[in-house]
């Protein structure tokens, strides 16, 4: 049975109809909601549509659940599912799903289904997300709704007990948390290095050579940049621990909590790591494009004129070259050991180590 | 209890063995085919492995089932698993499963380990994928055969009810189904550039100048083949979003089914978008290797001999030299951008991400 | 409850009180421990927290366990989960799980949690791994367990029956063990190429014209011996099929069990063959920097001044132009198969291929 007329009460009918079940859905309008739903639905009215069903998703806003207390006596005994989102992140106490529950003590209320979109729900699952999180305090009630989400195409996932609710009605509102700090970081970062590169390497020869170097900025400013905040964001990788330690040290037992800034430092580790792979992948194929710019062409062009001119043969300066082949060197070298560690960060291979394994490579 | 005595029922048994069950095999000609299997499994005759056993590998092609019809009578109320495959993608109209059950109706069957090949049995699971999937209408017999697999070692992913037999059974077949449309357009589109590109700087300047630039085929052709290529596959990504967006609002409404080639075409968008990123990464590393090439460096000589014979020292042309630094600092950003794409598209990342999230990046 | 007041036991007590749990902790010193542990949970003596619960961790060493026998009347009938770890791979004949369980018959003893760290548990899943292995002989205790482990924000995998215990016991301690042979291989074969090349291209010139190459050793001489490492760890992925597959036309089977060399070769193939992809995306790269190097330019304009001097126009040579092509453009190509390769290889997209597939694409 579905509750609900609306968008994802009508691809939720779909979808199950597909799926092969048998779908009633009860409406305050049955007659005019009836052309939206497949012919394959029942659509009645909703004190009809929960007499006729075992299992009913209550595809509703948490505003109208009170609207559903007439019903209280026929869905006594059911399996309710709650579908329902918030629009903020906390917006209300208790989750949703809770206060279905309280709202109809005598029912099995099952949370889940609100991390698809109505899109997802009538296509099908086929790109991001194929998981459906489910809780409830009714172990035997949750199994079904997951055998029910499976026969849908979907893979549930078991959430535990009622209490994560709230968790899981949190979920779609998320929109990458923990990236949030360490990317306004790095965006300030770049921009203050940006700005420090621009005034050594454009303004200053301008001011005091009337040299017109604006041609810098799009690439030599950039590369000169990236470097900068690829260490900075490294050495912010490894900072929080070693200062947890020395706070161990100084404090003298390992059995006291990091202050809070400490904490979330220390939480952001793994995302700030990757920032600062991304601007040192990103140096290495801006520093791999520098020869096949065309001042790079005109300025070997000309200094090859020049020793013509003069018939100097010898330019050959052993210390530069050096400086060259080792500075290029040890770069790759520490590119294929972030590659290493930004391959282990990845999901499916994270799991398959341990931690012995894991803080070996770190 | 195994019946059958073929290459896959062989890999069983020693699988079987292996994990610590007694094994005893079924077999017609038990004297002549007991050297194939490990001593401690025990070959004998069909129906005495049947009264032996509780759970059975029905390991005979589909084409021989009604040969075990005899066994009726001893198989009521055992488990029979049925590991066979098809040779061809629903060839049969109802699966193997189905029909075994339909054949023995007293006893409890369940499809499974089907996505094996008997190498992967007998040497445990080490490369590729590890799942064993089942399906069953009897909650307890899935159950059970769940519990063998994993102590085999594999993964075992419940599929649901018997209607999903069919499914399980061709998945073996499938070779790459969502990559056949994505990979022929990109081949047609990449010919067709190619030849354009191949008349327009090779055969072109032959006829009209007799200049040989067949060198350039290896390399430049096929370089500014590529961008060409991924640009037309980006845009085939985003381009059936607008045309069901326009097909919504000339209908007027979102609950109007899509045609069949829009369906299609929506489906292949991941498959589609993955090989633009992946002609637009060869582009990149193509471009990369512009420099290298002795014929660069040749016409660099040629360029700086031609000047220093003339005495010309200033060569240098702004327009030229800001056109490619923006070029490619812009190529570099459109490269990194496609690269988190292609990486959120990992199905790891994917399960992570919600829709929110997902869209975000999008 | 939890019986024990080390580092692991007191991690574990927060993490449960965080969890919403009720604690009860066991110490033979309960007055002096109480302040290491969070004030929500009770702090008594052993066989008093022992009747006040019902699930109870043995955060206890394994030498220690003996000393809990006296405990053995109000234990019985309870969920032991037993969270110890050993310090060596298969240090005793059967694991702790195993002799916990001897040691109390009249308890059931579930084995999981090993594979967490103190630190971990305390702070939460973040890094690294969030599986907690899970192996028991009763279903229904291992279910429970397993219940605990979820709400508390791991992911709870079921291992079978205690006689994974072993196994659980040791994956804390194994380190990337499938690696160890693959990395050794490499690093000698890099070693022997690279003394190869280094005398080949720096030595021998000096010794026979005193030329000082020396500065060609960081990135020429690493540049050369790569390639060689790439292919000969290629062909040794593929080599152990054939020679596996001659061992069985030699014997005239395929039943015949492979000597044990050519088993831990086979086994090996997928990280000999990751290391070469590794080796040839460095090669790449290496090359890559190869016009970026002060030495190129030095070479280049040398070469210019001198064909300046001679005021020779013509030095194109029309082989040398199409090697370098052919050869450049055979490399990019191989590179991004390999990629392809080394793609399919990640678990999470080998998880999503079915055999037919894996073996198209290799």
């Amino acid at each position: 049975g579905v509750l609900g007329s609306g968008d994802f009460a009508r691809s939720l009918a779909i979808r199950l109809v597909c799926s092969g079940f048998k779908v009633v859905v009860g409406s305050r309008n049955p007659k005019r909601k009836a052309n939206l739903f497949p012919s394959a639905a029942e659509v009645t009215f909703q004190a009809e549509a929960v007499k006729k069903t075992d299992i009913i998703f209550v595809a509703v806003f948490r505003e109208h659940y009170s609207t559903l207390c007439d019903l209280a006596d026929v869905l006594a005994g059911k399996i309710l599912v709650d579908v329902s989102n918030n629009t903020e992140i906390n917006h209300h106490k208790e989750s949703n799903a809770e206060y279905l529950a309280s709202l109809f003590p005598a029912c099995t209320v099952v949370k889940g289904f609100n991390v698809l979109s109505a899109w997802t729900l009538q296509s099908g699952a086929r790109d991001g997300n194929k998981q459906v999180l489910l809780c409830s305090n009714n172990q035997e009630a949750k199994r079904t709704v997951a055998e029910i989400a499976q026969v849908m195409g979907f893979t549930p996932v078991d959430m535990g007990c009622m209490s994560s609710a709230c968790e899981i009605e949190n979920i779609p509102l998320r929109l990458l948390p923990a990236w949030k700090i360490p990317i306004f970081l790095s965006l300030g970062l770049f921009l203050c290095f940006f700005t420090y590169n621009l005034i050594r390497q454009v303004i200053h020869p301008y001011i005091r050579e009337q040299k017109n170097k604006l041609y810098k900025i799009p690439i030599e400013v950039v590369n000169t940049t990236l470097p900068c905040v690829a260490y900075v964001m490294l050495s912010l990788v490894y900072l929080p621990g070693v200062v947890a330690a020395c706070s161990q040290l100084y404090y003298g037992t390992k059995y006291r909590r990091f202050p809070d800034w400490l904490d979330q430092w220390l939480q952001h580790r793994k995302q700030i790591g990757l920032l600062s792979f991304f601007c040192a992948a990103l140096h290495a194929v801006y520093s791999l494009c520098l020869p096949m710019r065309r001042s790079h062409r005109y300025q070997l062009i000309e200094m090859a004129v020049k020793q013509a001119v003069e018939k100097k043969m010898n330019i050959w300066v052993e210390e530069e070259v050096w400086r060259m082949e080792i500075y290029l060197s040890v770069g790759i070298i520490a590119l294929g050991l972030l590659s290493l560690l930004a391959i282990t960060s990845l999901p499916s291979i994270a799991n398959s180590l341990n931690w012995r394994e894991f803080s070996f490579i770190q």
